[in-house]
């Protein structure tokens, strides 16, 4: 079992960490930490891949390479010191770097947007079973997908993310990592790519978060269910923000703030991320209900996130520059997290590891 | 701390267990069990009420009475020895009855089918929060309802049930007592009422059951997301059927079999029960897949359940007369339940505590 | 083409009506009048089964033999003298009786609840198509089904019912006759039986009432698509509640009030019923929202009715024993009804076509 | 009445059509055609917007100056020579520019996205009904909200668009000109701006195509329920696809293709969107199905249209640039409508009415 080394050799106070698969973890909320971090710490962790790194080829079919719950490993839960329920846990992404030379994406039975699944059940036979292999070229930055019938290859770009991220749920709960709720967790944002800060309300002490599920990248609702399914190298700062309530999972990246909202139906992840979002433009623009309602209402974007996991989750962003900036409730956290990524790749070379090997 | 206590003075191994408040569990998963039971078990029970026993007056609103996450107290769960994930456990209702002589029921801010929730947001004011307390007659089995702005009394009749009773759930989860799905819990349907038996399937070594939440009487959907909430003293059997798995919860009645899917939207709920409706019938009466939808088609009864849980619950249900007697997956459990029920009841004077108090 | 026939024999005015195929019509709405009635009138008339007649044995695919949109034929639309919008229509049932000796019922591709459709679109195969062909014993009251693959028998009573029936729509909608909503249509459910008297909101001079979908019996969810498809002869008699606006279809049985619900998803129909019976209640018993709202959630009984069409519809229902009976919206219309009923059945031979042909 | 004027005087066919208020349409289907056209037609013709021109100032409210149905007015229907069921008519945008200097934005009682509806029914109170009227500056491309409640005035860009356009339905319906479907109608996507081809199934001799629903710019999703609606002087030039049948709408840019799926719950509108991209894929790259889902799952933009009129629309999309040039389906119509275009703007002065006044 491998530990969290804490580096004090720089400024800055950096922790490494690169989990054995004995040490990943399934569900958010119902384990125990893996590590312990303060806030301002940069992380440099390692994420396995949804498979478990079990699909290597495209004869490795899900049903046969993987076995329920053991979908979807996380790297943590990590313990950070003062986060009590009540405040906010920041995260900020300084880098995403897929840590092989490919990715694999798949079918599922009974898994994805466009088939009957275990609860929009019907009698119909599931879809095939196929494994999709990419190669990622990471110097050039770039996917090729062959499709697996024949035909021309598609050469796409790299944009890498974490389809899962989030802290331990309210209420006692543990939840699968395949399932996104105001906790965060399996979201399946291409938002949340390096550059962002992601802030989740603390339901426990310590907060617990934990990441996983990178993908080389997504289209917008990952309607076959997977996407370029990658292990990802990735930095991530962390910070707290006392006494800041955040309901539901809030992106903000150098232009734009958004809201995750996770449910069903998918007008209810609408529902969910506008409602919070007229909160967070009222709040910051000092406007009424109704009046941040109507602003929202025009000025809006709301990209789907997923529409394959058991709750489906939605995007709901807003340009800043239409936003006043002297009412930030999170205090200046994502531009002192873009300085201290920015003293961070100054000092440091890039993290990677060995691909989990 | 209350413990369970096996009486063995009589034919049947009945075990006696009323906990006390710091003994309640609030999910099902997640907790340690309160007791060992066998199967052949019959267990006197007790449950609190949804609100812990705190809405004992008019102006006790559940904003202030009680505090989230410390709603619906569930007893257990109980560990049943021998219960391996793949079997199935089987519970017998033998009584439920009301132990106090009041249920109350209420509107919670943002809880409830007619009004917006945490999920499905609106920017309207919350509905009020009212507290309507019910009479209980035992010996009559009515419950007197009293509008709260005036007009005549509804006396209406008993039908004493549970809204929640459940198993751990798979996948290493822990859901909140509130919420329903395939491991049971919180699936409100009236039909969970004495002299019928559930089928759970078992996720986790030892099943791990709990069940609270009883009602005096409940509407199908339980529109205003409560019912006529009362605690209850409870006399259930025990059972398990090894190696036959029950991918959701089943009931059975002297007169039908049932299952009850949980989901959203709802029509999901609807598909889920339907789907192993067809699946059962087509096992009881050796029908093919295509035969047995055509038959459930004409034959099936389908009262929603519940409408005001994080995830709604539907019942599908068919009569016994059309279908044979002979493939019987559950191998006569029932009917072996339904002779021991009534062993019970000669031996035993009906079980009652003291409401709790 | 054949016409609408005055009998001015009786004490009662009886109109009889059996179309030809060319007078049936495919829209509620769009549709000019096939026969002008008058409030009081008693209507004998004959509905052709949903496939037109068509599947008459089970080698007729729908596919083969119906083609779209001239699916689920109607019998009007009927003008009724002095209805305008803002009134009610109430149409009594006083028979409903299988003018064949035969039903079918048939998967029909993309069409059904446990199936992928048209709009809960996937990638799957359909369903393969099948016909089941009952034979009905209407001295018995009995329908026997017949696995295709194979099996035994299944006999079960018949219920009969329409499945469709409404007024034009509001709005200048015409919509097709396989679809529900607040001008009632296609909401498939069985408790449009002999005896009840059901209640629609009329949106268009004349109202323009038509009904069909005669179903030998159905379950609840119509699941497959398809009930036991039968022609009927029909009698209904006509009125007008003048001046009282219906918002969405009302039934009224001698033991109980409802209201249809149709929408999506799912829940939305229970919300658009339940919302409606609450008002019902309210009105009818002198209760505020919130006390309506509470007695409804305890006394409501809500099947589902269907899971198929393009709109989903659910029944919302409560005793009348519980509701005074001194504020009836509709002046007495049902207990009326049924004295019309009983004085038509006296003077007349049960009505009988020749089945169609 | 106007009428429609031909211009014969320069190289391409133009004609002219301002209608007066009396002209207008408010459903898809159902109504006589206002004008023939020829494939080929470019078409100058004006939009009321939504409000039929009637919210000109605050006070305004909509449930007092609008009546329901008469909501939506649509310009049209245009008859289209020589359309047929099974044809595709393609709609091309050369020009979309509000009439007026301002536009007029409300919320409407029981109609948005985050307020209860009369589908999505509760027991709360409607919110509040505003209007917010925005300057538009047509030189500088830009609309100024300016909040009822005070604060400071938000300066957002001119995004001209159509809300709705559409062709009569099939089936013989009429649907209202609020509800989007197969037929487009009001699908409310700021995708529908100048420069892009709209695709539409054919299913009326005549297509009988309409348009209205100018928004200044529109957030994804609409949520309030209303844009900066706005009446339009719009360009459209006509094309017809004989013998190619478009099931949904599609819109074509310069660099996407896309569908726009419309149902409820929103999961069916991603689903249709989704299954009809994948066809679409499938058929321009020569992918089996299962090919063309993965490459869809990772390239597919998809953006909300709108979560508040009676049917939801999500839109799919993917760059062209993945996707090789030689498989359209529609033959260069789109290329061929951008140099007509280019034409028309070099052979006439910018298309304007005096506002409709």
């Amino acid at each position: 079992m491998s530990e969290a080394v804490r580096d004090r050799s720089g400024d800055l106070p950096v922790v490494r960490y690169q989990p054995t698969p004995d040490q990943f973890s399934w569900t958010f909320g119902g384990c125990p930490p893996v590590a312990r971090l303060r806030p301002g710490d940069v992380v440099e962790l390692w994420t396995e891949d949804c498979y478990g790194g079990n699909v290597r080829a495209a004869t490795d079919l899900v049903s046969r390479v993987c076995e329920f719950p053991f979908l979807n490993p996380q790297t943590g839960p990590f313990y950070v010191e003062g986060a009590q329920p009540g405040d906010t846990l920041a995260l900020h992404f300084v880098s995403i770097e897929p840590s092989r030379d490919y990715a694999a994406s798949t079918t599922v039975p009974l898994f994805g947007a466009l088939t009957s699944t275990h609860e929009t059940a019907t009698l119909q036979d599931p879809l095939p079973e196929v494994v999709w292999m990419y190669e990622l070229d990471r110097a050039r930055r770039t996917a090729t997908y062959r499709p697996r019938s024949g035909g021309r290859e598609v050469v796409m770009p790299l944009d890498p993310m974490h389809g899962t991220v989030g802290v331990a749920p309210a209420g006692m709960e543990a939840r699968s990592a395949i399932v996104p709720g105001s906790h965060g967790g399996n979201m399946d944002t291409p938002e949340v790519r390096a550059g962002v800060t992601v802030y989740f309300g603390v339901n426990v002490e310590g907060a617990l978060f934990a990441l996983g599920d990178g993908h080389g990248r997504q289209g917008e609702g990952e309607s076959c269910g997977t996407a370029l399914e990658s292990a990802m190298d990735t930095v991530v700062v962390v910070d707290l923000i006392a006494g800041t309530p955040t309901p539901w999972p809030r992106i903000e990246s150098d232009t734009h703030i958004m809201t995750v909202g996770s449910a069903k139906p998918l007008e209810d992840a609408f529902r969910v991320a506008h409602v919070d979002l007229v909160a967070q433009v009222g709040s910051r623009c000092g406007l009424d209900r109704l009046d941040a309602y109507q602003l929202v209402s025009q000025l809006a974007l709301t990209p789907i996130a997923n529409v394959c996991n058991p709750t489906y989750s939605v995007v709901a962003k807003i340009a800043k520059e239409y936003l006043p900036s002297d009412h930030d409730p999170y205090r200046g956290t994502h531009v002192r997290f873009r300085e201290q990524a920015a003293a961070y790749r100054a000092e440091h070379t890039p993290f990677s590891t060995t691909g989990g090997s």
